[in-house]
């Protein structure tokens, strides 16, 4: 997995920080989540070629998340898009696409399948063979929700060599891909772990923004490898935090705790501080392996 | 008056060229003339206050006309805003607006006045002692309309040292300044400029964005200062031009010479081309005074 931080910032974006929006990229595969304004334009810069994007994410309809949905839906539009969309999102996003693109008489060439969040749960929301993603409610001023990506646990690697030491049939090998033992036919049994190698191990990403601290939230992505939580304030703001249904940096490193997640990116920084470093500092006190975002910011796992 | 270009972009925008979004000084007031995606980071990026922006004009309801509108007047909000926003709009803008903020359950703490264009004619839609501004029907494949600010004629000068020579009394010095003779008591009648100098020229700007080629738009702006209007493509796309409703370099240089303007700028460039000296050199065969416009650009006139 690759995430690329396209927007880092919060409600009032800054000459550094656009709104939030993130494009996750799994064996070719590009997920967007979130699409603030000016989304398209850092699609530009990472050179991503905007047809490429089949399933859009949109966690809630506060204007920071989405507004550079309509005109990036218009550009694939303009660039001849046939295939269809997928977008996750809010029930509400349908009626305010449908208003804006009425306004502007544009008929799309493509379908749009809207799939629309459930309210209180966590559920699948899309898979195939590798990959199963999950929403799940936040606790924000309206209606929000997280997204998890996981990729599902891979068949182990048969040693070829090995194979041929024992002259095992081609049919039996998907049972040593799942870790099944082979009873030679003189009667032994072989352990797998001398006819297959592990697999590269599984990873995982789930996008907590925008949601005041929730402890259960925990519970929806254990372990996960790379948990995004935002981190509107510092502790300074406490109380702001709460008022707004945000968080702070220390309670992003909190939920990175309890999930026993392995690394923590924290953003949605509020405009009001040029310095990030307070933030890192803030949640490394809890979680050591913290990482600030910034729009430009890439990283594998 | 000063002429910033926030976006100088079409449909799809580039790395380099933002969505259309203008913003026009006249005397210390800000007036934003249309508010393409990403205005409000151009905005900041020109340092402009947006507190200090209390009228914007929208020419139609094409998204890359407006998309950056509900960002701007949420960051306005955020900042505290509570003086009431003029908005010169198509009606629909209301409802797209009013669709937006009750799914983000946004209330905002100012009001909107909206106008509406007038769907035929030109018209006064705002003006004061110093300036006025007309809206005007374009030619696009949805209703549009530019704009034009002029100033108002200026007031003679006094020149001080003759009204002393004179011993001109004081209440008759607006009849000088509005340009009429002295009549002496010895009954002379003074010549006005030997009494006052010219005022300072006025100003005028207009905009005409998005447009078909139409010679009719001329009348609307006799003499203008400076006039810009769009140039999607150049001559070889001529026919590309007629379809989507759009001018080619050449076309916005023939109404620049019909309406005797002194300046013509040009953009609204289509994203298809990288190097833009051809535009510059098609629209300099008809009108030598062109100046292609980029993001960033300002001019002083």
């Amino acid at each position: 997995m690759t995430i690329h931080i396209l927007g880092s910032g919060s409600a009032t974006p800054t000459v550094t920080r656009n709104p939030t929006a993130q494009l996750l990229e799994v064996s070719g595969r590009y997920f967007l989540i979130d699409c603030g304004e000016s989304c398209q334009i850092s699609l530009l810069r990472k050179k991503i070629p905007l047809l490429k994007i089949n399933h859009i994410f949109i966690s809630h309809l506060h204007g920071d998340h989405w507004l550079g949905l309509p005109g990036l839906i218009s550009s694939m539009h303009l660039a001849g898009r046939k295939l269809p969309l997928k977008l996750f999102c809010p029930a509400g996003m349908e009626q305010i696409l449908q208003t804006i693109f009425s306004h502007s008489e544009t008929q799309l060439q493509f379908e749009i399948e809207f799939s629309f969040h459930h309210p209180t749960e966590k559920k699948v929301i899309w898979e195939n063979a590798d990959l199963e993603i999950f929403s799940f409610p936040l606790a924000h001023r309206i209606p929000c929700h997280g997204f998890l990506f996981n990729e599902k646990k891979r068949l182990r690697n048969i040693r070829r060599e090995a194979i041929e030491v024992y002259n095992i049939p081609v049919e039996e090998l998907i049972n040593l891909k799942l870790g099944k033992d082979w009873l030679h036919p003189d009667g032994r049994i072989i352990d797998n772990r001398l006819l297959t190698k592990d697999p590269k191990p599984s990873s995982s990403y789930a996008y907590c923004s925008d949601t005041e601290f929730a402890p259960h939230l925990a519970s929806y992505f254990p372990e996960v490898s790379v948990l995004y939580h935002e981190a509107t304030f510092t502790e300074e703001l406490i109380e702001r935090a709460k008022l707004t249904y945000h968080s702070t940096a220390y309670q992003a490193a909190e939920i990175a705790y309890l999930a026993g997640a392995k690394k923590l990116l924290i953003g949605h920084f509020s405009s009001r501080y040029k310095d990030l470093n307070p933030f890192l500092l803030e949640s490394q006190k809890k979680f050591a392996n913290t990482c600030l975002v910034f729009d430009g910011f890439s990283l594998d796992f």
